[in-house]
This record gives structure tokens, sequence and C-alpha cells, in this order.
């Protein structure tokens, strides 16, 4: 498994074309909660997500062996755009397989960074199969987006910046759906500074990796959330073994908490999120960190979603919000 | 006039309580502007909006001189929330005249900081000259927006974080409407570095400022435009005063290119700003840098926005970009 060399190897290189996100320190979800939070702000990462980690530690090493004809993906878009993105620096052709409803904004995402789209599917094992298929009849070389030491390598990173800025953090929370993201986090937090709390949160409606944990082994589950980046049917092997070993702690969340955490977070925090990373956010607000009066840092994983799709949300919540206050006339 | 050991004053004042918004480089405004665009996020400021800046400064100094016992002042909303959070830093009884159609976001603010709010009329000078009256009736003290050094000082502070943060930089733009932040920071910066350039922008529906330049005194204009912390009818002396003198170049942006600021800034740089705190970005859009390649620094200047008026102004700035590709069936 990874260890701490591994992943301070990996802040070096990514930590050499990408900037630190500062932690935002929020008062309105502190108050809420009655912990001291700390926003990860990872849609203000490059390419808007920390998905731009992964892939760049990943083309890194691949070119370190001598530059490949190309890379293929598989991604419902963030990835997308971060293979894009990353294969552009090293001068590398990517291709990218998206789902049939992928945003618009993540669609021309990837086609900004040069990434040529073949859009396929809803699911993301629908999706890593066809890409994986052009991979085999082509010499290119495919990039999971979680299943995969290189990409979880460089999501951690995303821990050892929180640890460097906040060395005093006593949990770290992220939402899970493949579960790269908290692979990373989870295993470089846990051989860097064992004593910090992980919580993993991850929709009511998209429960895979918390029904594999529970189970023993990744159980496929069905996955209808708004949260487009967690619809992971199954877990990959590599991930489910970093996560169901280092995540401390799950928790789920409604589809209404992750509006109202994202719409929250859009109006104090003046920060514009996607539904899956506003989902560690609605698991803070629904009671995920046990306790009170503990230094919290939360993942924002991303922020690339549709503004036409934002405005839809904003209406359905204040819907929601005036349907609470009414009463026969 | 203010001089540089006024404004480092104010700095070691304000700085003890509010930490700098750093500083965050912009891809998508340099490429549209080919600039290389730092934004200046006083949205992530306390209160959301920069005003903060002024109202503590005008309150520490007040309380310096012995507590008052209480103060009042008019406002849109973002110097109405500032001064009753400065207020309730001294432990100060606040008043706030606001607009009848001041926005929700606003109202509850200025009521979590213990405020008490009167609203009344549209427009700025309407409301002072209410609170003007309640100040002489009730020995209150009045706090004006713009048309007080000591704010002005206390809102100057944002050119020298800029400075000190960016010393190469060669412009900074702005939005001006009463003229608060704009006489700060272009005395702020004039008397700190000189070669520093200072735009001023300003929507056309409410260009009192930009007409009062022309004319040489303060004159009276209709003032109707969607960047409602900008509604003013007639500048103040002073600021009159510090903005001619010191603003080197003005420039006017519609009504469309605010919200489209907007939104462009939402959707890539993944901050809320209200529109009065897109009109710089939106002057910068249109022009208002001339030249290319240089350092600029564009102050976001707040974030307070409804989420209903967002859905709106989204939908129309949609509707304006479907209309384009509208041809008969």
């Amino acid at each position: 498994m990874l260890d701490r060399a591994d992943f301070s190897a990996a802040h070096c290189r990514v930590g050499g074309v990408l900037e630190p996100t500062r932690l935002q320190y929020s008062r309105t979800f502190s108050n809420y909660t009655g912990h001291r939070i700390w926003i990860k702000p990872e849609n203000l990462q490059r390419t808007g997500a920390f998905k731009a980690r992964g892939a760049y530690n990943k083309l890194a090493k691949l070119c370190a062996g001598g530059k490949p004809a190309g890379v293929i993906t598989a991604s419902s878009g963030n990835h997308a755009a971060a293979v894009a993105w990353a294969a552009l620096q090293f001068g590398v052709r990517a291709r990218v397989v998206m789902p049939e409803d992928a945003s618009r904004s993540k669609l021309d995402a990837v086609a900004s960074y040069g990434g040529e789209i073949i859009q396929h599917g809803i699911y993301a094992d629908e999706r890593k199969e066809r890409a994986r298929d052009i991979a085999a009849q082509e010499k290119s070389i495919y990039v999971d987006s979680t299943d995969d030491e290189d990409v979880i390598e460089g999501q951690g990173t995303c821990a050892l910046e929180i640890l460097q800025e906040k060395s005093d953090v006593d949990v770290i929370v992220g939402p899970v759906g493949g579960g790269g993201l908290m692979s990373g986090v989870s295993r470089a937090s846990k051989v860097t500074a064992p004593r910090v709390e992980i919580v993993a949160v991850e929709p009511t409606c998209s429960s895979s990796m918390y029904q594999s944990v529970c189970a023993g082994r990744p159980v496929e589950v069905n996955v209808e959330t708004i949260a487009d980046g967690l619809r992971t049917r199954i877990p990959g092997e590599i991930p489910y073994s970093y996560v169901s070993q280092s995540v401390d702690r799950f928790h789920q969340v409604s589809e209404d908490d992750i509006t109202d955490a994202m719409l929250l977070a859009l109006q104090r925090t003046k920060l514009l999120l996607e539904p899956s990373g506003a989902v560690a956010l609605a698991g803070l607000l629904d009671g995920a960190v046990p306790g009170s009066d503990r230094d919290v840092v939360v993942i924002a994983t991303g922020g690339n979603v549709d503004l036409d799709l934002l405005a839809t949300l904003i209406r359905r919540g204040l819907r929601r919000q005036w349907g609470e206050d009414m009463r026969p006339e």
C-alpha cells in the first residue's frame, strides 16, 4: 500500500504545478455545527475540482517512463477535464468517455483542454468498459478515475496540504463516490497524522461504498443522485481496500440536504459548489462529526455546475422553504 | 486631505480585526482581456463586502474618544451591515435606514448583527436625510457611507492590501457609486504608489460621479441600475473631491454587461458576486483598461445577493444567449 514517502513524492510533483488551495474559515458552518469549520475549496483548484491532482500525478509518472501515444479515460466530467488538462501539459493525446447527460460546462471544459469526447451511457461502469475497450484496440493507456494507485497518490496531496496549513486539525470530512479522493486523503492522513479522524459522506441514494464496507467486499447498488460525480454503482477493488481500512466513519445524506448545503455555501461563503462538491458540507450539517468544538476541515471537491441547473436548484430550494411557511389563508 | 500616514494607521487598526482577502488570479478574465487579471475578492470579506473596512475604522476612531450612545446610518445594505457589525464589536447601538426594496439577505445580515432597521425610500439621498433627522433628534452619531473621511480612510486599506500583496500592480479597477471605496482606494494608492493607474467603472444608468467630474461639481442624475449598491443620485462633496483628483479614468457599462460579468465570474471563478460587485469586472470585459499585457487588480466589492434574484439573472442571461442562436424553424 502507498506509504508516507509515496505521498510526499506526489506532493512535490503536484505542488510544482498546482498552487495549494487555501482553507477558508466558515462562521456559518461553524455556528450551525458547534465545531470550528474550515472549507478546503477545491472548487478553486485548476480545472475546478480536486481531480487535477490525481490526473497530473498519473501523467507525470507515465511520461517519466517515456511519453505514451495517448491516454483515455471515463468520467462524469471532472476527472475527464483533469486528464485532458494534465495530458495537455505533457503534450499527450487525451480521449474521454463522458455520460450522455454530461453537463454543458463539463463538456466545454474537456474540449477547452483539447480532450476528445465520446459520450456513452449514464453510469461509471458502462463508461469505463467502453474506455477500456478503446484502449485495448488502439494502444492508448487507460487512466481510471479511482482504481489506480498513481491517481490515489495524487489525490492524497489534498490531505498533505490540509495538514501543512492546519496541523492541529481534528477531523477531515470528504465525499465518497468511486473513492479515489477518500482513498488518497484517508491513507495519506493515516500515514502522516494517524490521530486525525476521517469521515466519508455519501448520498443515501448512491451509497455503494458504505454498503460494500458493510458487506466486506465491493457490492453493486442502484445509484440515483443529483451528485453526478458520485454515481458509482460498484467501487473498484483498490479504492474499496483503502477506504475500508482508513476511513473511520461513514455518513449518508439526502438529496434535499445536498441541495440545501450547496445553496447555503453559495449564499454564506460566496463559493459556487457543484452538488457532489457540497456533499461533505451536507454531512456536516446533518451531524456527521460527533461531539463539539473540534477543528474540522471539509473538502468542497468541485464547482463545475451548469448555471441553468443552479437556477433550477435555487427555485426548488426556495419552494421548499416557502412550503414550510404555508398555512391555509 | 488624507495622507500616507493616515492610511497606514487605518491599515493597522483595520488589519487587527479583518484578515486580508487574498488576490485570486483569473485565467478566464486574463484570456478575455489580454491582461493578467487578479480579483480582489471582497465578497469574501467579513459581512460579505469591503464596507466592513470603513465602518470598523469609523467606529474605532469614534470609540477612542469615548463610546457614543449610538450610531445611525443609511445604506442599500452593505454599509448597513458593516456599521451594525462594527458597532457590535464595540458594544454600541446601531440603527440603519435601508431602502424599501432592500434584499432579504441584506436585511437579514443587518438584523443578525443586532442592527435596528428602518425601511424608507429607494434612493441614497432620501435615506440619508431620514437618518440625519433621527440622529439630530436623538443624539446618535450619523455615519455616512461615503461623505466621511474616516470611512474613506478605512476603504483605502483595500488598496494598501493590494499593494502589499502585489507591489508590481499596474492598474487597479473598482466600481464607483457614492465614491467611498474609490476615494479611499485612489487616494491611498496615489500617496503610496503614484505610478499605479486607477480606473473607476460605473453603470451607464447610474453615472452621477462621471457626470459630476465632467461638470466640475457634484450634479444630480437619474439612477436606475441593477447594481443596487451604486444608486447614488448625487455624489457627496468629500468623495467627489477625492475621486475627481485621484481617479485616472472612468468607464461606463450596460446593465446586460453587469449581469454577464456576474454570471461569468460565478461560472469560471466560482465566486458569487452581487451585481455591484461585478461592475468592475464588467468594465474590464468592455475594455476599461487600455493596452495589453498589464498586471491588473479588479476589486470585486461584494457578494450579498438574494438567491432568487440570482436565479432570475441566470434565466435572463441564458435567454439572451439562446436569443442569439434563434432562427426560424
